[in-house]
């Protein structure tokens, strides 16, 4: 809560503003007026309970900016509240996470007077957000001034309002004193040291401070794959006899990293309290559709969504798309084939400096096509559905190394593997790199320009530091989640571990890649997009499994490919039978190995497992207490029934 | 607690008798005098608070019996509060499971009146050994009376006498009239119906009803694979064509069928209140030794294992000792293939009945060895280590079917592995039916006569039905768990699933066997062994990883029998590098394909998921509630620090 803030705008509110709100700008007054009730009305009256301020921009303002902005902020009093309700885990003077409740605040260990500094500035923002997305109809029925605007008792307000256009979108606020801290712990001192997780998490939420986290992890991990690999790379280059080591290496390397990166998460997610808060116990998003009915878990009304719908648009819409994807997707892998060896033959007919750089012409525009494809794909999947992220995934997998399959083992042909393989790695890194981040600095470079030229000729020397950030960040692009940071590490561990071991120099290139991604994406975090909230986190989620199926399609791989080389075949010049045989009974000892080691790892560490297992007995123990109470008030009363 | 034995030996003792505690008949009095006041001492000063008296034995004796046996009851008020003590759960009101608590007893469903009849049998007993368990030494430096049985404070009493051999033993006393009328739903009336798994549950506790549930439950799956099987046995003995439709069945069959029995059991055992009790919070087993130390998630003080010692101990007794055992195994295997190819060429030079019956003499020699070193391992592992078990399941998997892998990817013979298979399933079910039921039943019907016959001897026509009981059931044999008829279990479940394809009829002889088992099963525990103390089991434990792994080799096996098939090589004349590689194609798929269907199968059932994920939720609410109850009450004193 420490917002460095100076509020010289003293007429646009008389508080800490903290997420911003932007309603379209012909919104009609009367629905303004209600909504900022509903938004300050007290919560036993079904309100949000919540300050919010409109704000004012000087009257001789030209016509371009929106009018019908509002800042929200809070009470301290009703954060401290807010926090309990969304089951935030806080340390307890013991050490060990509990659940924060307002009535036992004063045994919390950082909680001091009143309370102000106890809650970070990403944790009142998402309190806040939780405040307005859990603010729902009474007995309206409609919203007052849009007769179409249907709403029913139960609904998520801001939810209709914003699936009709009327909420633009709403969103947490920078805070200048605390980015400029983080920034320059961050990324902007140029010396050897991790990442500050912990003020990455108290500034933007567990859910991204886990994704650095993993990206820290991950390229650590790959440091001594690299340092083996660049040998390799040099010495020997065609000594398939000693790749069979590295692709045992990589095997192992895959499964231990991993296993303990588990460990890992689980020791962060602890100490940041995301590991033994419980997610089903949250409020239902605002995003859910659907009718009101009772969670029966927590006996709170909430609206429920039908599940038998959702899995006829699985079969109807979604199931035919992917296919007709796949489709496109292999044609243009034919495609590229075609000119792969259109360049071959050139080369071949006439072999000088032009058609050897022709060469790697095709791979490429394959490149530049598959990420386009995958940037096209993502677009039509989320108009279509809005839960594709599964399919995503397959999709870009698919189209990422079908044509590297296709090449390993079907067209056996090593070196077209190893050049290929290097030309997409290298070219989709250099391709995510400006998209990610160079390009929208640039457009948000242009933006801040003009933005602070017509704040300067709109106040000519007043100080408005506030409304000057507000319009700012309005029209910063939104972060639309760490989805799209993990797809590209996710890709990025495929081309390491897949077919590593014909080209060693691939962990190399990643670890390159991986150090420049840690700068660009904190930087794109801090200056590029709009804050975004919090999202409490206790693992990587989905991406553990997809990490766990990639090694285990690496193991088949890494073995086929030891299978096809021909120095191994060597081996066996009399029987392919025997060869076969062999490879195949190693590739399963491997994986039977794999199993066993992630087996015998433990997910989570012991000391953190014993401190679990004590918050399970504590409130077990205390269930019994209440119980006790409970039944002694209800035996206090006439029985009946 | 509805016990039906009558007290006309109002000399022995004034309660229900619940429990038997023997020592030996040599045993100081003074250290009798001890034990027994520490077991009638109230809780607070260390004691079991449990009523304990002499069973005393007419005067007119002879020197047989031996005096020092005692029977052991308890209030009932102690038994609702050791109810909580170890954390049973019982249904609430509301219909679910809560754990039980002595001040909220009320509100629990069954709980009439004073509570007579709301814990059953096994639940009482339990908590009766539960209080002798942890029955622990205060201050005294040795037993009295025994200067060289040292104690120490907190070591536990019971486990001392126990390991001295002053303690014989102690159980549970059968229910004459509960018993007669469990054996009657049970077994004794010849009608198709499930086993009364309640009344199991109640009578010998979950660990015993979880093992017939599985039991019921595999013979149950096997019967479509049984019926599958019979056609292909009497019409296509050789046509391997349709065996791969059948493997690939088997293969689909094993993975449901173990996914399903997750869900069974997770629906049975929540229904029993062992899902949701957590095993870390139970007091530790008496048979624990090391020093004391704390527990650091319920802060009990309790010896701790000492982890190093254990690990020295594997590899300093354990390794050396299996892999000595696993060569006898091999060479025993290797001299039964010798006696095997000597009655093949018996047969072969002098082709009659006599020597055609010789060619099943070398297997059922071989399968008589195999149980023989089964049991000898068994208990010579039991005698070095008393951890053992995954060392006995894995010694017990190679020596039952080594043999059948040599012969079928060794050798290749395909007849041989048939006839092996059958043989070694039907002589090891025969032996296992007489070794488990008929020949401790003859050797207890001996036994009993004799008790009957000194009985009226002593007594003439005095009735002293618990002094008759006492004496018969000490006598009985002890019932060592339910390790052994699981890994019958799991080596039935081997025969089926490995080589099934070779040998449809085993799911036939196995549901024979099985259905037998349950009779012969039940009959063991009801007349044959002493009744066991109940054992709280949420699940079959480390059996469904066992019968997992199981399954998975056999996706492997059975790919490879159906790659080794005459009529499946015949569609790759020229080469067997493409059926190896098919071959192995469809193997990785299965396989895939395997996990993807543990993997949407979801483990607990909804609407159990629902329960357990709302007692957590209740208990996390409860714990806010408390703390803010602690809080205040510290609040209201003089702050410190």
């Amino acid at each position: 809560m420490q917002l460095g803030l100076s509020f010289s705008d003293s007429d646009v509110s008389s508080f800490t503003p903290l997420v911003v709100l932007e309603l379209a700008d012909d919104t009609k007054a009367e629905a303004i007026t209600w909504l900022l009730n509903r938004i300050r009305d007290k919560q036993q009256n079904g309100g949000a309970e919540l300050l919010v301020n409109q704000l004012l921009f000087p009257a001789q303002d030209d016509q371009k900016s929106n009018p019908n902005v509002f800042v929200v902020g809070s009470t301290l009093q009703r954060l401290l509240n807010g926090a309990e309700d969304v089951g935030l885990f806080k340390e307890f003077q013991d050490g060990t996470m509990r659940g924060f409740t307002y009535a036992n605040r004063e045994s919390f260990k950082d909680f001091n007077g009143d309370g102000e500094g106890f809650l970070s500035d990403a944790e009142c923002q998402y309190i806040i957000k939780h405040g307005l997305d859990t603010l729902r109809a009474k007995n309206e029925q409609h919203v007052p001034g849009y007769p179409k605007l249907k709403l029913y008792p139960g609904k998520s307000v801001v939810r209709r309002l914003q699936s009709k256009g009327v909420l633009i979108q709403y969103f947490p606020l920078h805070n200048k004193e605390d980015l400029k801290r983080l920034s320059f712990s961050w990324y902007k001192k140029f010396k050897l040291s991790f990442q500050p997780l912990d003020d990455i998490r108290h500034y933007f939420g567990e859910g991204l401070a886990l994704y650095f986290g993993f990206l820290e992890y991950f390229t650590f991990a790959l440091v001594p794959m690299a340092l083996i690999g660049i040998p390799y790379y040099l010495f020997d280059w065609e000594d398939y006899d000693k790749y069979v080591l590295f692709a045992v290496f990589n095997l192992v390397w895959s499964t231990v990293f991993l296993e303990v990166w588990k460990r890992c998460s689980a020791t962060l997610a602890y100490g940041w309290g995301t590991l033994s808060r419980k997610k089903a116990f949250e409020e239902p998003r605002a995003g859910f559709h659907g009718a009101l009915g009772f969670n029966p878990v927590t006996g709170r009304e909430e609206p429920v969504y039908p599940s038998s719908k959702r899995q006829l648009r699985i079969y109807l819409v979604s199931v035919p798309f992917v296919l007709l994807c796949l489709y496109l997707s292999f044609y243009v892998m034919m495609v590229y084939f075609d000119m792969e060896f259109w360049a071959i033959n050139t080369y071949h007919e006439n072999p000088n400096i032009a058609t050897s750089i022709l060469l790697f012409v095709p791979s490429i525009i394959y490149a530049v096509v598959i990420e386009i494809m995958n940037l096209l794909y993502r677009c039509a999947a989320e108009f279509l559905t809005d839960w594709g992220e599964p399919e995503i995934l397959l999709f870009n997998f698919v189209n990422c190394f079908a044509s590297l399959f296709y090449i390993a083992f079907v067209m056996q042909n090593m070196v077209l593997l190893r050049q290929s393989l290097a030309t997409l790695l290298i070219t989709s890194q250099i391709l995510n790199q400006v998209m990610e981040a160079f390009l929208p600095y640039w457009l948000q470079r242009r933006r801040n320009k003009k933005v602070h030229k017509r704040m300067r000729r709109l106040m000519g020397d007043k100080e408005l530091p506030l409304l000057g950030q507000v319009q700012l960040e309005t029209e910063m692009n939104t972060y639309l989640g760490t989805f799209d940071d993990y797809l590209e590490q996710f890709l990025l561990f495929g081309y390491v571990s897949l077919f590593s071991c014909v080209y060693p120099l691939a962990a190399v290139l990643v670890v390159l890649n991986n150090i420049t991604e840690v700068y660009s994406d904190a930087f794109k975090m801090c200056h590029v997009f709009k804050r975004p909230f919090s999202e409490p986190a206790a693992n990587i989620g989905v991406w553990q499994l997809a990490f766990e199926t990639m090694s285990i399609i690496a193991v088949v791989t890494n073995c086929a490919l030891i299978g096809l080389s021909p120095q191994v075949k060597a081996y066996f010049p009399e029987s392919d039978t025997q060869l076969i045989l062999i490879v195949v009974a190693i590739e399963h000892v491997l994986l039977a190995f794999k199993f066993i080691l992630a087996f015998v790892i433990p997910d989570v560490p012991k000391h953190i497992q014993v401190k679990l297992a004590k918050l399970d007995f504590d409130s077990l123990e205390a269930l019994k207490k209440r119980m006790f109470i409970t039944s002694n008030t209800c035996c206090s009363l006439p029985k009946q029934t």
